[in-house]
């Protein structure tokens, strides 16, 4: 339904055309200091006009909290805001009314609800992920301020333009590739995920970290809307920072809760996390991420093909994740379709589109994930922290206890 | 936590060597008929030691049902069900008390719990998935004998060893492809969808409906035998017979429900839907699903880019996805690694191991896919049934509201 | 935490004089006819300022819909909705910072959240049950379209002033009576709950159904409001239409589900359903509602001890309990207690306080009851409308089977 | 459903009849020290054949634990255990086929699931409650363990024989009792609450803490036993010790959790908390509980009217409930009834049954409360820990923040 989350959980409202979008963020810690300009940075991120790469659409998207805040200190009750919809168009519409949208949620949602919103699939438009965005941009100044987590999520790929694979590992190795051949994780990736910043994200309208790449991808997304076509592509995004001990077994694993996360966003059509795909061809004498001490004494691993997560648990390196977003299917070129009641016919919609949409996902992946961490953190530590309440075990063999000096 | 589902509701508890392993079933429509025998066939395929390119373990695997049936038909009450441990031999694991096991779940589990089963990371373990693949094991009788619905599972990969093209799509097409170049579902894929049966799946020990290839995979899994290694692989799975309307906009999407299920089975590392990561590679205008009438009247797509599922929501074409399976972590090789406490160290697994995982996943797979499909349809039906007691809308403007012909 | 309900959902924000307070309604069904007087009628009746028996604060309380309504019909996504704080007053409260008001949730919150709003215990004030109120006025328009569900509630005590035992049962039959007496409920109770409406019990402010009581209770409470006191009472409630088979077992029974929405209500002390604790006094033989075959062919039963609910299940005949409530905890006049650092002192509240709560707590207690009815009602259907996909039950014997005639 | 808590969480299943009865305990922090016999003890307390006042069923009740405990430690995964259904004499139900018992939950049962087991409304069964017994012995183990926390329920009345209003008080005053009367609790009552241990309360079968009383109690049930009639009482729980801050605004107030879960135990009809009903025509001046500064430093309240619990979370004072249970529905009497299929006739049961649950209910209050109370601890300490987490607030005016030396 519209509610994500166990302790961390935002519930949304509202589609394209009516009154407003907005959330309800409960569980958040109290005493968390918390500004308006917290949540408009991300929100303004994700909104639409950024650049003549995505819909004209030139909306606000202000952010109006309601609650749970004084003096810019949470308050621990529940967070309310909401975005109004000002551009409200549904005559744009209009004309497609007779015709399910192919590949848009018009036909679903009328199947699933047996009315739908004038403005078509209305809970599917990507106007619903204020809401989610918001509330990740809360979540992710505790997660900060706390852990220093930090949550970069970047385009990898636009159409069949990639990043150099020695920036950003290929989907599967080349074909040719034998898996006898040693096949590491480049340094140049792993340098990627420790250092990557929103800033430098930020430094193209693409959200590339990789300028060459960032201009041709551009340029394949202008092809796309010269065309009246549209394009899909790729976000990788890296968490940094995360304590060990994350993620519920056995069915709310780390990696399944970040899976669900993402794939509830509209126009995603696959997750990997690690090695992903690719690690499927390595065998494990190469897979296997080895123990060694770190430098400051604690526990890490020498490769990091796992993601971070070992067992549906974080284990304190950086997770990273792949996410696919089809191309968008509202196009304004003509599509031969057929209507509601089954007649063929010629759909052309007009309107404002994207061509493509990952520039502006960017910000929804990394407001995901920072809720599904939010979420594990308080989880673990209620664990945590009523474990430690406990006297010492004394009675287990050592090779079963935690050592108190670890 | 060890709960899965909302309406249909799975709930296991169990590791590797304690007394058993088991679930309770709650939520299941009353007036099923039910047989142990229909727990048993899915349990069968699951287990170990059904041929010597899985672990030697001769777990009997057999179910003993407690609870919420009588006379071989349910009650509406939970179901208890539960497998013995009948080869507990925790010893076989002794020597690397000393080791997390690298790719493993000891370190994690020690972390997140403080304390670990003498087995390990317990419940990380793939014994864990009995009570899943019990639980799948009913609904998808409920699902079959009311819909029709079939869930047919395969391995698609093992290794480098990927079905032919023409047979399963790629992860994604070759990069020298043109995007501009016809890019539809192979007809052979789309007949494996419609068509493919589990007695077909089944007629070779890896499950991978292509002889020719399966027995490629077999020699690849035996390589990494002889090897003391390991090697991952895919599986996908389609669902056919799905009624339209699946999904909870917004946060349980079908493809985000799908999802979590698929990466809550250990060793995952991937997941896909439909198109996938190839799809984010094709334009919008080749890659939307137009709409037509079908045959029988009803409405469909003509391609099924989609994987059977617009806006989150199933429209009741075929369901299709792939699952990564990574390569087993336990190898019996020695391994460079270091112990709990950092000391580095050579670490030589013994006991009993897969060499690769991917044939036992298939019901595993095909498990977590009912139990989804099943709480998505007692949601559904929650809300169609209610709905279709109001009196008919006659106030909206009709491309607002479902045609009731339809 | 700040959401109620499994498939019909409420979720709340706002605390007393931040900027609004709302709701968002998840899971109503598509296709009901909802307009803002739907739910601004039990808005009104819930408000402060309604007589000089209430709390002077001249909130308008008015309500904007946001989202899931389109020319008056719902769209099956969530309905968002809030009611701005006209009267933002927090500086009357300041006299009172250096204590927590005793028995309110000044001093609780605090050592909860280790902040506080500075309005005091902010979602604990009456004023968070607006969303409640509206989610409620939502569930039950649907429930009386398509049952004829109906929910009256009534203020049944004042202090010591009682409705007559005649009219509404004693909490406990006089100590001097004798189990062995026939001890039957009042045909006048039967009638009064078979035919209350809340037209009826808003013909006085005090909403009690008979006014020679309805004054006294006038009277008491003026009593308390010249007295810088407060006094408490007890509200009953009715619900009549129920359909059998609501109530999930075994932890969710109606009577659970029933319990804890009303006990979430501010103030309240004590839930009874049915015969309550006076039933607790009569023996099985005389307090077992044998069955009958009612006029219309169907079953139900002579009494009505059980109060609609048997093993947790509706049974069909109307449902009711009684809630007391005890006397509001903010009172003007000067009390002996200590501040938050535990100074001994004296603290005379300012500000505009209700003398008794159960007035308006009619309306609240209604909106309560109308979720979970509605909630149940959706998981029931679920359960019934997949069952019924089944094929008849043919092997079982006819005594465990549901009648197909009836 | 079959699964209380959020947490920390069972889920049970079985009935009558059936194989077992069971649960699976999920949520346990890891490192409790767990022995069988800390569960079986308070099984053994329910079970039923311990004296001549309830049913003469001689089951064993032995628990098996299957998992999530090695060496006599909690592993933190879930707690499988089961409890074989030795004494299964289903026919001697078999007279009553054609009748559904009165106010019992065959019909309810049938209705509900349209199918019922052999036994009648099977989970609506006393012996459901192993399950909740089970869990909440090891709830309670870690609540005594940790906090020191005691929950202690007794048996206040059976039928009119009441424990002394000094000792217990009553659920109201008597009538003729005036408002402007000094009305406190009495000392014997707070005396009573801050002493009784388990080991008092098992000094008589009844369970009652007052021998004279008692007395009175047996004989009434034994005039119900043999009247061939059953008999109903209330059972009173204190839990003492519980930390301040426990329950969740709005919905998950602390005593909306209890009585969820108290009224979720079969044959309950009614519960209050604190002054409960009384409390209802007490004046505020009189019911608040001022504050006070205790020797120890910390701060309390000088009174307990509210139970414990003021605007839904603990206080820390003692927390103090009263639950009425009906007199039970099967009794050997003839009654005159209706057949399932409506055709009048007279129904007497056979079989063995308990004339008076009371005494056997009181581990099963101690189970509910205890589950509650464990639950909230864990969410409670989530946001604890995580809150503490962050920086000291600084920015907000001291009565808005909580005192660090409190």
């Amino acid at each position: 339904m519209s509610t994500f989350g166990t302790l961390f959980r935002v519930t949304t409202y509202g589609e394209s055309h009516c009154a407003s979008v907005g959330a309800i963020i409960d569980g958040c810690p109290p005493g968390l200091p918390l500004e308006p300009q917290d949540v408009q940075t991300q929100l303004s991120r994700r909104r639409p006009g950024q650049s003549n790469l995505t819909t004209p659409r030139d909306e606000k998207d202000l952010v109006h909290l309601q609650s749970g805040i004084e003096h810019g200190i949470t308050l621990g009750t529940p967070i309310g805001l909401l975005v109004r919809n000002e551009d409200q168009r549904p005559r744009d519409y209009s004309e497609t009314d007779l015709y399910p949208r192919p590949s848009h949620a018009d036909w679903t949602y009328l199947e699933k609800y047996g009315v739908k919103a004038s403005s078509g699939g209305g809970r599917s438009s990507a106007r619903e992920t204020i809401g989610r965005v918001a509330a990740g941009a809360i979540a992710e100044k505790y997660l900060k301020a706390v852990y220093g987590i930090e949550i970069v999520a970047f385009v990898s790929s636009v159409g069949k333009i990639h990043l150099p694979t020695s920036v950003c590992p290929p989907l599967l190795a080349p074909a040719e590739d034998n898996d006898d051949v040693e096949d590491a994780l480049s340094p140049e990736f792993v340098k990627l995920l420790k250092t990557i910043t929103r800033e430098e994200v930020d430094k193209n309208i693409i959200r590339c970290p990789h300028p060459e790449t960032a201009e041709r991808m551009t340029q394949r997304i202008l092809r796309a809307k010269d065309a009246l076509d549209s394009i899909g592509g790729t976000v990788t995004c890296v968490i940094r920072g995360v304590p060990s001990g994350l993620g519920e077994p056995v069915f709310d694993k780390l990696e399944a809760k970040l899976a669900h996360a993402m794939l509830s966003i509209p126009a995603t059509k696959g997750f990997e996390v690690g090695s992903g795909f690719r690690g499927t061809e390595v065998p494990g004498s190469k897979h296997n991420d080895s123990f060694i001490r770190k430098a400051d004494g604690s526990m890490g691993t020498k490769t990091n093909w796992s993601g971070g997560i070992q067992g549906g648990i974080s284990n304190g390196e950086d997770i990273y994740f792949r996410i696919g977003f089809k191309s968008p299917a509202t196009i304004s070129q003509a599509q031969d379709t057929a209507q509601y009641d089954g007649t063929a016919g010629t759909l052309a919609a007009r309107g404002r589109h994207d061509p493509c949409v990952v520039p502006r996902a960017v910000p929804i992946v990394e407001a995901m994930a920072s809720l599904v961490i939010m979420d594990q953190v308080l989880i673990q530590n209620a664990r945590k922290s009523s474990a430690a309440l406990l006297p010492a075990i004394t009675t287990l063999p050592p090779t079963m206890v935690k050592p108190t000096a670890n």
